[in-house]
C-alpha cells in the first residue's frame, strides 16, 4: 500500500498522538483506586506496594483492618493501570473507584447536550423518531419508505448502504449507489439521513451524503473508526455493542468526544443473553442509567432490541416511558421482500400506529 | 417440626404419579420434531432412524434435499426426547417444532385468565400494584409500610417471612412470627398478603396466612415446591429465575397448572447478564412475548430488575407501557435500616410518586 | 407423605435459628467495606454516613481524594449489608472487600479437605471417577452399567431416582424403586452410590440408600435443602448452578459447612452462555480458581458441561489437566433408549477409552 | 476522501462485488430451511408461503401434522433469508437446517489444513506456542522477552504495536516504531512475528513487518478488515470475539477464506459471562467443537481466557489436553511495569515452567 496517502487529519498515528496528549490533561485526577492486600501480606510486601505507588507521584492512605490492609491511591495525575499492582506479591486485588469516562460524564457536564438534527434538537423535550429500512434496496423502496415515515411523524430517515453481515454470502449493501439514493430521498422529503460507516476509509464518503453517521453495534469498539468519525465533526449515532457494558459504551463515546466532537447520540439496541424467544434482550435499565450518567441524548432501537416486529411497538412505548429521547425503527414497505432484517421491520401502517401510541406515552411523561 | 403433618395430597410420590398420567393425556400431540441427518448419512442409517421413529407409533415424513435428508416426526402420542435420536449414527441434530407447554399456552386457551385478588382481578384492564418491604422486620415496620402503600394505591402487601439469602450469615427472615405480622397488617389495612414459601414443607403454614404464595426466582425450578403450591390451590406469584428462559418460566407455570391450579401470576424480575451498573437486566421484551404466548397475567418487579432505587420508577413506567398487568415494588419506610435489599427499596413518598406516574402511563395505554 | 415425620432437627425454623447464631460468631470480622461518596457529597452527608457506621460499633477510615471521599469500614463484628448505605444521601456505591465465605475458604483452612468415599479419598492424589446413567431406568440397565463402569475404573456409581425436569410431562425418575435398584447395584459391585435429593423431605429417604447425596444445579440455591443435607452429615456432591458465580457456589457450600458437615465435593458442570453449539459452556477456569480459593475437592462433569457425547472425552482430559480431583460422567449402555440425557451419555466402551486417556493425563500432572 | 487513493485491490466496493459473485457460487445449495406454520394457519396462508418459496426457484416439501403444517424448503440455489418468511401471515418461525459456512467447514474439506509458520506447520502433530508481551514497550523489553520465550520453547513472538484499548486515555501502542522493534527481535532471535492490525488501512504497513497478522477479539466482525487481510494473503491469527458464537467465528474465517486466503489460525480467547472471579470464561468446549467442525488449526489464549496469571498454566494444560494445536501466551519480564495486561502476564521463568508442563500433556495425548 505504498501509494496510499491519507489526508493528514485521517492519519493512523495522529489520533494516537493527540489522544495521548489529551489523555494526560483529561485524566488528571481520574484514577483513584483501592489496593486490597491479602490476609497474609507481610509488612515488606505492603511497604513495596506503597513505595511503588509513591514512585509514581501518587499519595497513599493506608487502612489496617483486623484481617487485612487496604491501600487507597489518591491524587493521581495520570491513569494508573491497576493490573500492574495485581502482580505484586501480597496483593489480592485492586478496585477502581472513579468512573473511567470524563467528557461523557454528567458529573463533569451536568446540563443535557442537545444534538441538532435538521430543525430539531435531539435530547430536548421533543421525542425524535428516526425510521427507515435496514438496507437501501432500490430507488422505489427508499423513496416510498421515506415519504411514508415522514408522513407518520419521523424526523429522520435511516437506511444502510454498507451492511455488516455475519455471512460473506449475504447482501452487503448497495454501497455508494445506496448513499446517492438516500440523498435523493432527503431531497424529496426534507428528512435528514442516518447511515452507517463500517471503516475509517468509508467515513469521508459517507460524510458527503449523510447527516448522521451511524456506528453499528459490531463496530462500537472499532477505535480507528471512532477516532475518524470523531475527527469528521459529523453527528454520530453510536450503537451499543451487543455484548458491551454501559460503561464501555460511554468509553467509546469518550473516544469521539476526545476528538472534539460532542454531537453524539447514544443508542441502546439490545444485548446478547441466553434468552431464545427474542433476537436480543432490550436493556431497558440502560435508559435511566445513561440519563443519569451522561449528558448525551439516548435513543432506543426496539427493532434490533426484540428482533420481531410483533414486539417492536410495545418496547418502543416502554423506551419513551423510561425516559428515552427518541427511537430508531426499521420500516419496510414489504418486509417479506426485505434483503435484511425483514422479521423485525414494520410496515408503514404499523409504524404510523406506533408513532401514535408513542406520542401518547410521551405526553404522559410530559414530553411532546 | 416434629408435630408437622402434611395432608396426604402433599406427598412426594403422589404428584409424580399424577403428573405421569396427566402427561400422557396432555402431551398427546405435543412433540412434532425434525431430525436432520448428516450430509454423509447412509441409506441404512436413515432407515434405522425411520424404523425407530415408527417403532414408537409415530409417523415420518421424509424430505430428501440435495445435501441431506430431513425426517419429520408427526402424530406423536407421547413426548419424544429428541436427544435419544441424536446419538444414532448419521444424525446431526434434532429440532423441536412444537412449544413444550400446553396448559399455559394462549394457543390452547386464547382468553386472558383473570386471577382474583381481593376485590380485583389481576390480568384485567386495571393495573395491579403490589408493594411492601423485602422482609418483614418488625410490627412497626410492616404496619407503617402497609398503611403507606395502601394510601398510595397498592392493592396488595408484599413482605418476606422466609428469605432466601446467598449467605448463611445474612438475616434469614422472621419465620412464622413474620407471617403473623403480615396477617395483622392485612387485618388493619384490608390489603391481601403476598409472601414467599421456600420449600414444600413450608407451604401449608404459609398458605394459612397468605393470600398469594410467592415462588422466588431461585426456586423457579424447584419442582417439588411447584407441585406443592399447585396442589394447594392457592394463588401463586411465580417469579422468573434470574437465569431462566421465558420458555422455562412457562414450563414451571405448567407444573402448577398441571396440578389443577390456574391461579398463577407470572413475574418478570430481571435476568443475569454481564452488565455491571445494575443488579440485573430487566427483560422488558418478556412482557409482550409473555402476553402473546400465555393467557396468564404478567407483572414486573422493577426493584429486583434494576437493583437501585433511582431506576425503579422509570422501569415501572416502562413495564406498564409495554403491556404489563401490574407491578411488584419494594417499599421500606427507612431503606437505610432495611435488613435486606435496602438499595432497591423506595421510601413511601417516592412510591406514591411512582404510582402517580404509572397511572398516567396506564391511561395512555387505555388502562386504569 | 402422611406417615412421614421429620426429626426435630429438620424443622424449618431450627436451622434458621442456628444459622443466625452461627452467623454471629462466624462472621465476626467478615465485612470490611469501602463506601465511595459522590463527587458532590456535602460535609454533612459524609458525617451522617460516618455516624451511622460508628453507631453499629464499626470503625471508619476516611480518605479524602481530590475528587471524592472514600470511607473504609473496619473492625466489624457482624455482617453489614452495604446496600443499606447505598440509599443514604451522597453515597455513590459500596464495595465489599472481604470474601463472604469463611468455612469454605482456603485462607481459613489451608490444607486440602479429603472426603472419604468407600476406600478412597476424594481430593487426594488419586483421581476419582464417578459414572453411571442420568436416570435409573430398570434393574437390567443399572446393573449392566454398574458392572461396566466398575470394570472401566469408576470408583462410584451415579444414577438419578428423582429427576428435576423442566417439563412436567417428562420422565420424573423411578423414585424409591430407583433407590432400591441403586442399593442392589452397590451390593452387586461394591461401588458406593451417588444420587440426587430434590427437596428437604426426600433427604432422609435418599440418605437411607445413598453414600453421597447430590444437590443438582437447579437446587444449588435451595437453602432449605442445603441446610437439610448439612444436618444429615452425609457426604454431599454440590453442583454449581448453571448461572451461578463461583462465589455463589462457595456460599452454598458454606450453608452445608455451617451445619457442621464438611464432607462436601464441589462440581463444575457448565454454565449458561450465549453459545449455541453446546448445551452449556464448561467453565474450565473454575478448576484452578476453586483449587486456589477453597480446600474442598473439586470435580468436573463434562457430560452436562458440553451436552454432546462427542465432546465429553476431550473436556474430561482438560479437567484433569487443569487440576480437577475427579470427574462425574454419564454412561448408558444404550443411549438411544435413555429416558433422559441420551445425547450426552457415553456407551461403556467409550467410557473405558475415556478412563484410559484421562489416566494418561493424570500421570502427566503427577497424579494417579 | 477526494485525495484518498486505494490500490484497486483494497477498494471498498471491490470486495463487496466479488463477495456477491462468490456468494452466488459458493452458497449454491446452502440454505435448506424449515418453515413452521402457526396452529391456526389457514389453507390460503399456507398456499401463499408455498407460492413465494416456489417463486424463488426453490422446491417445497409439505408435512401436515395433527397440529400444524411444516414446509421444508429444498434445492435452493442462493442464500434465502428466513426472516423474510417470518413476516408472512400464518408463519410462526423458520429454522435453518444447514450450517452457513462452507469453505471453513470440515464437511467440505475433511483434511486438516496446516498453516506454515517459519519452519513448522500449525495444525500438525507438533504443538505451536506463541509468546510475548501484550504490547511492545521498548527495545530492551521486546528483545529480552524474545530471547527468553525462544529459549523456553516458543516458536513465534507476539507483541502489539497497535493496541485496542477501551479507554482513549490508555496507552495505545508504539505504532510503527513498535513494528520496527518486532522486526529487530525477529532478526535477533529468528522467531517469526505475530502482531495485530486494527483497521484496513494499517494492513499494508503491518504486513510489511509481520509474519502473522492478528485480528483481535474486538475486530472479529470488522468485515472491512477481514476482507483486507483476506486479500493480503498473509497468515491470519483470528481471535474469537468475546461476545461471539463459535458459528460467528467460523463465518468470520469464511470472509477471509472467501478472498482466497486459507492461512487462517483460529484462536479461542475466552468469552464474556456473568462470572466475576475471572476476566473472561475460557470456552474449553470450543476446542473439540472447532476441531470437529473445521479443518483450520485452533489455538487457545489462556492469558485473556482467564485474565489472571495464576490460572494461565492450568488452563494452558487443559487446552492441549482438549486437543488444541497450540497456545498464545502473554509473557513480560516485569509484569508490574507492563503498560497493559500486567495482571495476566507470566514472568519468563513461569512461562518456561508452563512449556515444560504443557509438553508433558502433549505427550500424554500423543503429540510433541
Amino acid at each position: 500500500m505504498s501509494t496510499f496517502t491519507l489526508p493528514s487529519s485521517f492519519g493512523p498515528t495522529a489520533p494516537a498522538a493527540r489522544r495521548t496528549e489529551a489523555g494526560l490533561v483529561l485524566a488528571q485526577k481520574a484514577s483513584a483506586m483501592i489496593i486490597v492486600m491479602r490476609a497474609q501480606a507481610t509488612a515488606k510486601e505492603i511497604a513495596d506496594v506503597v513505595a511503588r505507588v509513591e514512585s509514581r507521584g501518587l499519595r497513599v492512605n493506608i487502612s489496617r483492618g483486623e484481617e487485612r490492609t487496604i491501600i487507597g491511591v489518591i491524587g493521581d495525575e495520570r491513569p494508573v493501570d491497576g493490573t500492574q499492582f495485581e502482580v505484586m506479591d501480597g496483593v489480592e486485588k485492586t478496585v477502581p473507584i472513579l468512573k473511567p469516562f470524563k467528557l461523557a460524564s454528567r458529573e463533569m457536564h451536568p446540563a443535557d447536550t442537545l444534538v441538532p438534527l435538521d430543525g430539531m434538537k435531539v435530547g430536548s423535550n421533543k421525542i425524535a423518531i428516526i425510521a427507515g429500512p435496514c438496507s437501501v434496496e432500490s430507488r422505489q423502496q427508499i423513496l416510498e419508505t421515506a415519504f411514508a415515515v415522514k408522513e407518520a411523524g419521523a424526523i429522520a430517515l435511516r437506511g444502510g448502504a454498507y451492511k455488516p453481515r455475519s455471512s460473506p454470502y449475504s447482501f452487503q449493501g448497495m454501497g455508494e449507489k445506496g448513499l446517492e439514493l438516500l440523498a435523493e430521498a432527503r431531497e424529496a422529503t426534507g428528512l435528514p439521513v442516518v447511515t452507517e460507516a463500517m471503516s475509517p476509509e468509508q467515513v469521508p464518503l459517507v460524510a458527503r451524503y449523510a447527516d448522521v453517521i451511524q456506528i453499528g453495534a459490531r463496530n462500537m469498539q472499532n477505535y480507528a473508526l471512532l477516532n475518524t468519525v470523531g475527527e469528521s465533526g459529523r453527528t454520530v449515532l453510536l450503537k451499543r455493542g451487543l455484548m458491551s457494558t454501559i460503561e464501555e459504551l460511554l468509553m467509546s463515546a469518550e473516544y469521539i468526544l476526545a476528538q472534539g466532537n460532542s454531537r453524539v447520540i447514544l443508542c441502546e439496541r439490545g444485548i446478547r443473553t441466553f434468552e431464545k424467544y427474542t433476537r436480543n434482550t432490550t436493556d431497558i435499565n440502560a435508559i435511566p442509567v445513561l440519563k443519569q450518567m451522561t449528558h448525551l441524548p439516548v435513543i432506543l432501537d426496539p427493532s434490533h432490541g426484540t428482533g420481531k416486529w410483533e414486539y417492536v411497538t410495545a418496547v418502543a412505548r416502554a423506551a419513551i416511558a423510561a425516559g428515552a429521547d427518541g427511537l430508531i425503527i426499521e420500516v419496510h414497505p414489504h418486509p417479506e421482500d426485505a434483503l435484511s432484517d425483514g422479521a423485525q421491520s414494520l410496515r408503514p401502517e404499523k409504524f404510523a400506529q406506533l408513532v401514535t401510541e408513542v406520542m401518547r406515552i410521551a405526553q404522559a411523561v410530559g414530553r411532546s
